[in-house]
């Protein structure tokens, strides 16, 4: 069972790694890019096992290390087939 | 227009960041985790325009900047309503 997790710093909190990523950007040339944010993305190997206990289970490990909830919001998908 | 990028490492490179995250998750009591593997996760807000022409210069991004396509893989989604 895989499970992919995603966090992006909340909109309200400055991001200067992403800022950084538009200006490379637009210095290469590419000025159709009007904002870049830049977040995590963790794929996760899980043992097989419900779904249902597989959410509440990634969803303590999202709040407890994998996002800094103060600042990052975070999603995740199940994918049981993975 | 917005666009997703997700970068990952190619599964023949090894992930420090990933081991040392699924050490954590299991001192946590996670022993459910038997792999993580850390990537980036980009947004990028674009103008909007004909979408063949977003995928040809996101590809691009990708190969000049956004990833290291000698240790990483990526993939992108673009979402025209965004």
């Amino acid at each position: 069972m895989k499970a992919k997790v995603y966090t992006t710093l909340k909109s309200s909190i400055l991001d200067p790694q992403g800022k950084t990523v538009e200006r490379a950007l637009s210095v290469l040339g590419f000025d159709e890019v009007k904002g870049v944010r830049v977040g995590k993305y963790l794929e996760l190997d899980l043992e097989p096992g419900p779904i249902e206990e597989a959410e509440k289970s990634l969803k303590t490990m999202c709040e407890k290390l994998l996002a800094n909830t103060v600042m990052e919001s975070y999603r995740f998908e199940i994918d049981p087939e993975g």
